[in-house]
């Protein structure tokens, strides 16, 4: 595979107080500010923060209901702020845009629930006001009750990924197709805003969607968004064989994920594409301290406001499980097939019971690897060794507190790694594309299902 | 009527290079920026602008796809920027309230292409990072070309208010029932986000939209965003009556705005709303310069620059006619129904033969009053009989040049109107409605079919 040194680092935030990644609770924490999530001034001082971290990409999950599984209803979900609010992530990153120069920003958006005309324009609005630091992060939702404020039964699992495909046809006509490279003329001089004659309709008609076009916007700077996707399923993997540029890695085991990605890259071989330009990110929650003791106090302190049931509240939404109606012995007869994060996905785990579940929701690091809980030493060469294990890229930071989880992995964590040569001095400047290609290019090749449809 | 001093100034905005509402070709000039539209410091600039001038409001205009009614085809469209790009206006706000203080932000959004519960979670969104500074404005859209971008056929005028009415039933659900005033908690020490036994479905079955809830936002400063509405139709009229906290006028006749505003409040008050909470704003195109001399050479470097085609490609997308088609002794026979700028649209006016028509627009003032062309003494005694006659609340600026027409209204007239106690001193602190409304609330009250969802 490509070098990976140095890596990859992104933030993975959600725009909301109690956030699933790390542990959903620990807003309650004295430290923490997430409860000024519905507030522009907490967003601003963390991408801020992030930029100056060096980071390279500020993500955004999303969820389109609220946390009802658990127990049948959102009452948990609201008690704890389970990803509530769940405010939208494209609404947040023009300010942030507008308030740093280099860092990127990802969204996530559902292919099922948003119309591909405006989806495309929102993108490409975004594309250009942020100067290609964008990247949309195609997921096909999960939540039941997404589905239900949206007016539709939740697809099943592969039809979701149908309707996903015709999705990604349409944009990426609007997208690459609709407008040549050359249509744009922008001149005063030659008062001229474009050449009508290199600026097609798309004149799509599916099963799913009717599209008229032309695209209302002339190309950006990478025309389509940078394309990250996080399903692990077969049919997720196939997905990612066929559209992904980067990887949202959903397992923790290093020679699965190697495996993973070698069966991805391998597919999009076949498919024709480029495999050296598929890169792979892993989630990460790291609890660092100078010394083990202090490491120790810290989770103690996480501890202290960490509170089970919320946490269970969001895993039960992610899996699609009422733990609640099994009891401590009942083994859990649904596989879960929806989050990405967990052990449990992996489909070599033993089977579990609900009291097996429970038994791990008691710890605050019940979703965290041990690898990178520990003295910035030790996580760091941790990494090193997950890194040259797993072939990943680089990995998304899930903070704990916030923004201490950042700072602590910017003041203790980013330097013993920058020793090893694993963090600092990746490109930041020009499309988030070309600074994660090997060729430097700002938009897909022609090998790409997208860059296919220039003409 | 309310004291209407000082007067409520926008600026009239739309996320595109070619502005209809001003003269679609004059980005063509030495002196327009226009064209740095698809860049985010564009933007910026403008906003820090009109927040310098002690505007109110920046307002964007929208469509959702290219005007091609004129000829049948894009192809002026594209070669003048006709309302081109057609960019998300909601994806601007963000930015800019990121970067100014005080003014507000209106943007344009369709009931007729967004679904109501991705809209109210945007808006509530919205509300929460600006604080409250946002409007929505309430449009039904017109153009067949955005109908097929979105697989519709365009629906008739009243369905289109039809949906409408149902789409404002499900938001105000959200916005304003789902949650009680005292449902969101927020609190570290309670260790308690919200109260789940005040936070309700909504569980809207209707026949356009079934949406479960509950809303994923807490109560934002104005709940619902302030509401602007444009249409002067008579189904506009009793939709504004019903709904609308600013009218933005569609008429430029002061007896008749009178006129129109009265039935407006009066049936308004039959509604049981208080008619003292309605505002109006009408349109300006003003040319500046201190004699008359220079206002004649502005004109005259505007002509050069202006192209009637392009100016008649957008009235051809607004009216829905397409001139191309008539001979210049040809009555135009379909009345104009949806555009609420121009004076083809009274009931009163004469028919029209396309000469008539294709002569008007020879002018690039073809669509500004000449109250508000002159030296600024003359257009600040105009303004204030203007307001007199009409009862008008305030006005949205058009640009003929941006940022030139905003630092003229700056420099020449706002000091002319503020001798005359017509401009400057206005609220600007706290949520939009309450600087708008006599008792200064941040939420809409029972009259109103919004507040009396609230439980």
């Amino acid at each position: 595979m490509t070098d990976t040194k140095p890596l990859f680092f992104g933030l993975y935030e959600q725009a909301c107080v109690g956030n699933g990644s790390g542990a959903v609770s620990l807003w309650t924490h004295p430290d923490d500010r997430r409860l000024g999530a519905l507030d522009l001034r907490y967003w601003i001082d963390l991408a801020r923060r992030a930029e100056e971290a060096e980071f390279d990409l500020f993500f955004f999950g999303d969820v389109l209901g609220m946390y009802d599984t658990l127990g049948g209803g959102p009452a948990t979900a609201l008690e704890w702020g389970v990803e509530l609010p769940a405010h939208d992530p494209l609404l947040h990153i023009p300010a942030l845009a507008a308030v740093t120069e280099r860092i990127a920003f990802g969204a996530t958006v559902s292919t099922t629930y948003e119309h591909p005309f405006a989806h495309a324009r929102r993108f490409s609005t975004l594309d250009h006001l942020t100067a290609g630091r964008i990247a949309w992060n195609i997921v096909t939702s999960y939540l039941p009750g997404a589905a239900a404020n949206f007016g539709l039964d939740v697809l099943a699992h592969d039809s979701r990924y149908d309707r996903a495909d015709e999705f990604l046809e349409v944009v990426y006509d609007l997208w690459e197709r609709s407008w040549d490279d050359d249509a744009y003329v922008g001149s005063r001089e030659l008062r001229r805003f474009a050449d009508p004659s290199k600026v097609l309709r798309v004149d799509h008609e599916g099963a799913h969607f009717r599209v008229a076009g032309p695209h209302v916007s002339p190309p950006s700077p990478q025309r389509t968004p940078y394309l990250i996707q996080a399903g692990w399923s077969p049919r997720g993997r196939e997905f990612a064989a066929r559209h992904a540029e980067l990887i949202f890695v959903g397992d923790s085991d290093p020679q699965a994920i190697r495996e993973g990605l070698s069966g991805i890259r391998a597919r999009a071989a076949e498919l024709g594409r480029d495999p050296e330009q598929i890169r792979a990110v892993v989630g990460m929650n790291p609890v660092l301290a100078p010394t083990r003791i202090e490491v120790q106090q810290k989770l103690d302190a996480y501890q202290s406001h960490y509170n089970a049931d919320a946490q269970l509240a969001a895993y039960a939404g992610w899996s699609g499980i009422d733990f609640a109606a099994y009891a401590d012995d009942e083994p859990i007869v649904k596989q879960s097939t929806n989050h990405t994060q967990t052990k449990e996905t992996r489909s070599d785990a033993p089977p579990l019971t609900a009291g097996d579940v429970r038994g791990r929701f008691a710890s605050v690091t019940a979703f965290a690897d041990d690898r990178f809980i520990g003295t910035p030493d030790e996580v760091a060469a941790n990494i090193e060794e997950f890194v040259e294990e797993s072939g990943v890229d680089g990995f998304l930071l899930h903070q704990y507190l916030s923004p201490g989880s950042l700072d602590d992995f910017s003041t203790l964590l980013a330097p013993r790694l920058r020793e090893r040569g694993l963090f600092g001095g990746r490109p930041s400047e020009g499309t988030l594309r070309s600074r994660l290609r090997t060729d430097g290019a700002d938009r897909l090749g022609a090998d790409h299902p997208a860059g296919a449809r220039r003409r």
